[in-house]
């Protein structure tokens, strides 16, 4: 009796395993006008939230200079430690924009016309009255050999992939549809439940509470956001989180963390 | 002639170099709520304008998990790397606020009640009617020996300095007032000059005058910052940037730009 019990346990614990693979992803952000607080990165956030709601977990936000050196050695790190990376900015025609060529320097890949890329560019400045000129041809300019090129209904400029990272623009507005695009192109993980619950107490009120939950409950990440309201200081309010892809184990922790308030 | 010239210039630069001092700094993020999206920082961004405000460059942010290891790797890195690290999130009361741990844990330093800190939290509770628990209490368990402890007025939540780290809360209204407060307390550099110019062109369309003006005052940082407008996707405008420490270049980079579109 015994050892079937061992054998079904053991049955249990490989499936529970099987059923679950987590897709990490970090996300680099390339641009002075970030760093020197001129824009306020949207992009990340975009990002951070249709990774969570597809079940990939972003482990790490690089925001970094439009220089060629930090741009090699952060996706070089990252593509090689999470399963995607996603560059956002610094593709455009002008001198500052050189992630394209970075990303080549980092894989030992070269810059060549994309033809495709080069025919819809000329469709779309010519549809508009526009002449092509240097600068415009040197955007269908892309890495290769890519391993792929991602395109999206509407746009001319692609998503290119080299090994797992996802060359992005900075402009908000590209940037989330060409996300959208990359996302139904991937393989994405088990999506992770988030239950939030928000109590008009202090943190300090629940700290051993909401610890020992913690320890009940490791599959579940439990986080808790203090809220200061300065019109009204003397009223505390906590928002907490109970995350997990062990939907039934997060339900379970916020139950049980209530139940520690009747007592 | 030719030496006196020789050693003129000579002097010149080595004025230049002596009266330029250039302060890095680095920001590290500390949230899951950043990562999974549910929270927008903001205070990367409040940090990055102040630092501009005040002469110091942001080389770079960092956004990373509630994790002890990424903590301890992230600081340490960066803390070598520029000459200030500004860390935001993680030092509440509760089971996921590891940052001051983290950080006694990179710099070999250990947790240790601040008597300063726990009689300014006594004085703030008893005066709002509230009893002091374990949780509270551990608020005022800061690295020791910190390098300095830096108090902003009205509030009872220090900013530790260990070496060259300054933590700080996640809470947006708290991390401002405090940031503040440390950048009165340390040596900046040379405030920078930015110079911004919009024009009703596309980006492509001035990207080979700008490279040339980039080249001609490498000193000044260039950069092109395109909108599109969704609702007139015809009008197109970039907004060009002129960032420098050396003002006047900054004042003739532009001046020569704007020669260019006259031509």
């Amino acid at each position: 009796m015994k050892t079937i019990n061992t054998i079904w346990r053991r049955f249990i614990c490989t499936l529970a395993a099987d059923s679950f693979t987590e897709y990490r992803a970090a996300a680099v952000v390339i641009g002075n006008e970030v760093l020197s607080g001129k824009t306020k990165d949207t992009n990340s956030n975009y990002l951070a939230r249709v990774l969570f709601e597809n079940g990939v977990r972003l482990t790490r936000i690089e925001t970094i200079p439009d220089l060629a050196e930090d741009i090699i050695q952060t996706v070089s790190k990252l593509s090689s430690s999470v399963d995607y990376v996603f560059t956002s900015g610094g593709i455009g025609p002008t001198h500052d924009d050189i992630t394209y060529q970075s990303i080549c320097d980092a894989f030992g890949l070269t810059l060549r016309t994309h033809e495709p890329t080069l025919a819809a560019i000329t469709v779309d400045y010519t549809s508009k009255g526009k002449r092509l000129n240097a600068a415009i041809r040197r955007m269908a300019l892309l890495p290769y050999p890519a391993d792929r090129i991602i395109t999206t209904p509407g746009l001319w400029v692609p998503t290119v992939q080299c090994r797992n990272v996802f060359i992005l623009p900075g402009i908000p507005s590209l940037f989330q549809k060409m996300v959208d695009s990359v996302l139904k192109s991937i393989d994405c993980g088990s999506k992770r439940l988030r239950l939030s619950l928000t109590i008009l107490v202090g943190e300090s009120e629940i700290a051993d509470r909401l610890a020992n939950v913690q320890k009940q409950f490791p599959e579940v990440e439990i986080g808790s956001y203090p809220k200061l309201n300065p019109e009204m200081p003397e009223v505390c309010s906590v928002q907490l989180c109970f995350t997990s892809t062990d939907h039934y184990a997060a339900k379970r922790a916020l139950a049980a963390f209530q139940k520690t308030l009747q007592t």
